[in-house]
């Protein structure tokens, strides 16, 4: 096991009907910047009872951060946020607009002259934040329970994360019933999306830490037995209700303690997004199983242990194993409805040269080794035609 | 699932040597009581690198915080760190040192007249507390990531448990180097107290909660693998690390999310501690099975989930499940050398009517049912005689 720190402070105020709970959560005197997405939260509900809970604060609103949240959008929130001096957030949303806030939370008391520093800076040049809270309605991203956030500049078509101790929520609210109204597609999103954090912190170089690996390998197995239930579209809570809390879990840092991570899944998925405008988690389902097949020799010992101990693999030889695993993970794909080859989205190989490309100019190397180039990239790409 | 709120603001700083960090997590210019037990760490090396690392911070020095820390010995350090003004408290040792010093932090500023009022309110009248860091040199009780401390009071014979918001530590610096001291019955009683926190979380009603009950069981199963490289007492890093981290991990509140607590199992054990001077392990392995005996029929769905995901039983019914799951911790406890029955001890079953006495004097009921009344007490007692 490898030397780690850890510290996660984020409050979680998990379970039914607990929206009106803001009200204990955010200062009586706060000045809020309450902010939301494409307006879903209109109609599903939810936008009612977090006004309701605000009760007599005043309120900035700030609608309309898109998914794949970008600079142009939050650069207009800071711009609000600051003439109209908040001095808190409510983000309201997905993992989009949470991550859009976190940006805009360090993006107004930022001093220097272009907050996208920020992102360039991966969030070391972020010195302080404004307070912000969540009310998560998307199990996905995590971004309710960590730092970090992703954020996309059309200008330059670039799509980069960033985190910092000051962008935790301090507090987010997981009201499962807040789920009921998501479409199939967001839901399949959602459970991709925390496998493969899962996956990015699991499926590397083994080194001896068997809880971690333990705990990766029980949300595997929770995501794919609740997956039925989940994308039946009833309103099962307790399948809901798991569903959140495992996505929250798949990114809060606990996994990620004394290993390493990989990570080159999310780093190439960044740029599908920015390049061809895939939903995030559609862009991971198509590297992941593309990466494993390109680095099986090095992945085997895990990849041959989630054969095992998700699956239930039990004949094999090691790579025999880790070949199903990366089979039983693209059949899972499918059986939510989730495509994992660029084929399924007419995008021909030459045209994810442009991915090459980049990678090639920025020089990035990615990978629990650091041993993903741009070479090795065109190579993934390929196998995930 | 039932409604929750999770927060756990503690950092964890975690590896080899990393007790020099006290430096950067420690003010430079903090007053510091130095808590210990009874000297262990001065023969381990730990108190030269404590004390090498606070470098030129003024300190007070409190040693000799006994197992199950007393009020009489705390309320000295309360009287020395309010005549001290110390605005630190640095804990160095295991959960006895720690829990005492949790006292010692809320008492220090407690207004009151005297400060057993916090242990009898439960910790509801903590308003505050002084900062406090700790050193862990026991894998154990998990008091390092958690609000908990338990308490003694020899003139009146009470065991008892409180904790507040405010009685996390900042920081616990967890270096399994410092474990390699240990003797083996430490080693044991500290697996033991880990398994057993998670068996209260996990062995009570079933909840629908399958990535709780599945991290759980990842505790448990990696207790039980590395049981045999702890107790070989080889200077195995990778063994002592993991149970440190999973003992840390057996009560830090992550698997109390969203389910009942059982907690019979400690509120009969302390009085045992209290009255017989048992270790509050050796406590936890007479009763822990005795209770599992007594309620195999309310608690046979998750035994026999544990003897299926834990010991690998695949045949039986549901209740035969349940008492393979019982037999396989009796045998798992001896394996490590944990006696389990008060014959060992040469307790008679005339002496634990005390214990019954307790229970029905003071009116209390245990368990997740809140139905172990003194009478239920004292057939647990017999099944542990």
């Amino acid at each position: 096991m490898q030397n780690f720190t850890y510290c996660n402070p984020v409050k979680i105020v998990f379970g039914k009907n607990t929206i009106a709970k803001i009200n204990e959560l955010v200062e009586p005197g706060a000045k809020v910047l309450l902010t939301y997405g494409g307006g879903s939260i209109k109609k599903n509900g939810v936008y009612r009872q977090v006004k309701n809970a605000l009760k007599k604060r005043k309120i900035v609103e700030f609608g309309g951060i898109e998914p794949n949240p970008t600079y142009e959008t939050c650069i207009k929130a800071i711009r609000l946020g600051r003439k109209e001096k908040i001095n808190f957030i409510l983000a309201v949303g997905g993992g989009s607009v949470l991550d859009g806030s976190k940006f805009i939370a360090a993006g107004i008391p930022y001093k220097g002259k272009d907050p996208w520093d920020i992102i360039k800076s991966r969030g070391q040049s972020v010195k302080s934040a404004i307070p912000m809270g969540t009310v998560l309605t998307l199990p996905a991203t995590g971004s309710e329970m960590n730092t970090f956030a992703v954020i996309s500049k059309l200008s330059t078509t670039e799509k980069l994360a960033f985190g910092s101790p000051h962008t935790y929520p301090k507090f987010s609210i997981l009201d499962p019933l807040t789920t009921y109204s998501l479409d199939k597609k967001q839901l399949r999103n959602g459970i991709v999306d925390a496998f493969v954090h899962v996956a990015e912190e699991y499926a590397t170089v083994d080194l001896n830490t068997p809880l971690q690996d333990r705990y990766a390998e029980a949300i595997f197995k929770t995501l794919v037995d609740i997956a039925p239930a989940v994308m039946s579209g009833k309103k099962d809570y307790d399948a809901r209700a798991t569903f959140m809390w495992t996505a929250t879990q798949a990114l809060c840092g606990l996994l990620s303690c004394g290993v390493i991570g990989d990570w080159s899944t999310h780093g190439i998925g960044h740029e599908l997004t920015a390049f061809f405008g895939l939903a995030h988690a559609e862009t991971l389902a198509i590297v992941l199983p593309a990466i494993w097949k390109y680095k099986i020799n090095n992945k085997a010992a895990k990849l041959a242990k989630l054969a095992q101990n998700v699956y239930g693999v039990r004949t094999g030889s090691t790579k025999q194993k880790a070949a199903a695993a990366i089979k039983n993970t693209i059949k899972f794909f499918h059986s939510i409805g989730m495509p994992t080859s660029f084929k399924d989205y007419g995008i021909t190989q030459k045209e994810t040269e442009k991915v090459v490309a980049r990678f090639a100019q920025r020089g990035d190397v990615l990978g629990e080794n650091g041993d993903i180039d741009a070479k090795a990239v065109r190579k993934i790409l390929k196998l995930g035609l």
